[in-house]
C-alpha cells in the first residue's frame, strides 16, 4: 500500500485534495488509480486508512475510510535527535535519508569550530523533500523536524529536556544504546577533525556523555546513520 | 596521518614506489610531502608505519619505518559479510563506501527472484575504488572483498563456514547483534518487494536467522549499513 504524507489538517478533514507535485507523483508515477487505498500519515506520529474516490486531470481526491481505521505507525518508542555539523549537501542528503528510514524525530545541524559553514539557500528544503520522500518510501509517520544550522552557544537549549544525550568521541565508552525505558535523546555528533577539547568539555558539561563507535574515523554522516542504528534499532 | 594502501608485496617491500592515480591523490592532493610519515596497510588487516622519502614528477618513494613498527588495524573482531541483492550503482556506492568505513569483510551481490539484474561493465571496479578510498579514510586496513552478482543457488556456498548468518524479514526476531565471541557472520538483505517466501524456506534450511529490523521497510542499502552497524560497532 502506498503512504502518503498530508498536513495535520488534512488528516481530519472528510476529503483531501492532491495537487501539484504530489498529484504528479501519486498519480503519474505511482499510477494510483480510483478505488485505490492509502495509508494517510500526518507526520507527527498518526496513520489512517484512507481510499481515492476521484481524479481529475490537475488533482485527485481522497476521503478516509470510515469507520476511522487508526494504522501502525510504525514509529520508534524512543525520540532521538540528532545534532550534526553542516557538511555538504549531497552527504547531508544522504543522512536526512536514511535517518529518516531509521525513524529520527530530528535533525538539527549546529555550527562547530571546524565546521562553521552555512548551507546555500534552499538546502534546507531540497532536505526536507528528501525527508518527506523517505517518510512515504518506508511507511514512517513522523516526519522529522530539520533546521539549522544553529550557534553552538546554543547546544543547551538544543538539549533541553531530552533524557539521554550522548556526544560521539573516539575516547568515550563503547555500546552505544538506550535503555528500552528512555524516550527521549540526542546524539551529537562532531565535524570532520572532531569537535574541539572546548566543545567536548561544554557538551559534557550539559551532560553529553561520550561514546565511542570502534576505532575507525568515520564520515560524519557515517557516524550519525549507525548511532541511529544502534540507539533506535 | 594519512592511510595508504598498498599491495601485500609491496607492504612487505623495502621501498614502495607510488605512481599514476595514487600519485596525483597523494602528492597532489593530499599535499604529501618528503620527510611526511604514513600508515601504510596491506588491505589484509596489517598496519605499519613508513615515511615518504623522494618524490619526482611521476612517482613519490616511500620505506617503512626501522625497525618495524606495528599499528593498531582498527578492526572489528568480527568479519562480516553482506549478502546484498544488485541495486542502482549509485545506491550500491553508498552501500560500498559505508560498510567499509563500518568494517564489513565481504560485499557480495546477489541475484533475487525479484532482483535479477546485472551491473553494467566496470561498475564493480568502481565500487572496489570506492571502497579503496574509504579505507585510507577511515583508517581501516582489510579491504572488503567485492564480487557478484552471484546467482541464489550459490547461497550455501557463500555461506560456507561462517558461524552466525542471520536474513532479514520484517517478521524475524528484533534485536539483531552477535555475541561478543562469534567470529564470522553473513546478513543477507532481501530485494526491494523482499524476498519471496521460496527463498526465505530456502535461507532458513540453510541456518539463516530471520531478524528484523523495526517495523519499517528500509531501503537495500539502509538495511545492509544499519545492519553492519548492529553487529560491527
Amino acid at each position: 500500500m502506498i503512504t502518503l504524507l498530508v498536513s495535520p489538517q488534512d488528516f481530519e478533514a472528510a476529503e483531501i485534495a492532491v495537487e501539484g507535485e504530489a498529484y504528479r507523483h501519486l498519480f503519474r508515477a505511482r499510477r494510483a488509480e480510483v478505488g485505490d487505498p492509502l495509508r494517510l500519515v500526518d507526520g507527527r506520529g498518526s496513520a489512517r486508512a484512507g481510499r481515492i474516490v476521484r481524479i481529475d486531470r490537475k488533482a485527485g481526491w481522497i476521503e478516509p475510510i470510515e469507520p476511522i481505521e487508526e494504522l501502525p505507525a510504525n514509529e520508534p518508542a524512543l525520540r532521538l535527535t540528532l545534532l550534526v555539523p553542516t557538511l555538504r549537501p549531497e552527504r547531508a542528503s544522504w543522512l536526512v535519508e536514511k535517518a529518516t528510514e531509521l525513524g529520527v524525530a530530528a535533525i538539527r545541524f549546529l555550527h562547530t569550530e571546524r565546521a562553521p559553514r552555512d548551507f546555500g539557500s534552499g538546502t534546507l528544503d531540497r532536505l526536507r523533500r528528501v525527508a518527506v520522500s523517505a517518510l512515504e518510501q518506508c511507511h514512517g509517520a513522523t516526519l522529522p523536524t530539520i533546521d539549522g544550522p544553529h550557534g553552538w552557544s546554543g547546544l543547551g537549549d538544543l538539549a533541553e529536556g531530552l533524557e539521554r544525550r550522548w556526544v560521539l568521541d573516539p575516547g568515550g565508552d563503547p555500546g552505544l544504546g538506550a535503555e528500552p525505558e528512555t524516550r527521549t535523546a540526542v546524539l551529537l555528533v562532531g565535524p570532520e577533525g572532531g569537535l574541539t577539547e572546548g566543545e567536548l568539555a561544554t557538551a559534557r558539561s550539559l551532560e553529553f556523555h561520550p561514546v565511542a563507535l570502534g576505532p575507525r574515523i568515520l564520515r560524519i554522516e557515517t557516524a550519525a546513520v549507525a548511532g541511529a542504528a544502534r540507539v533506535l534499532l
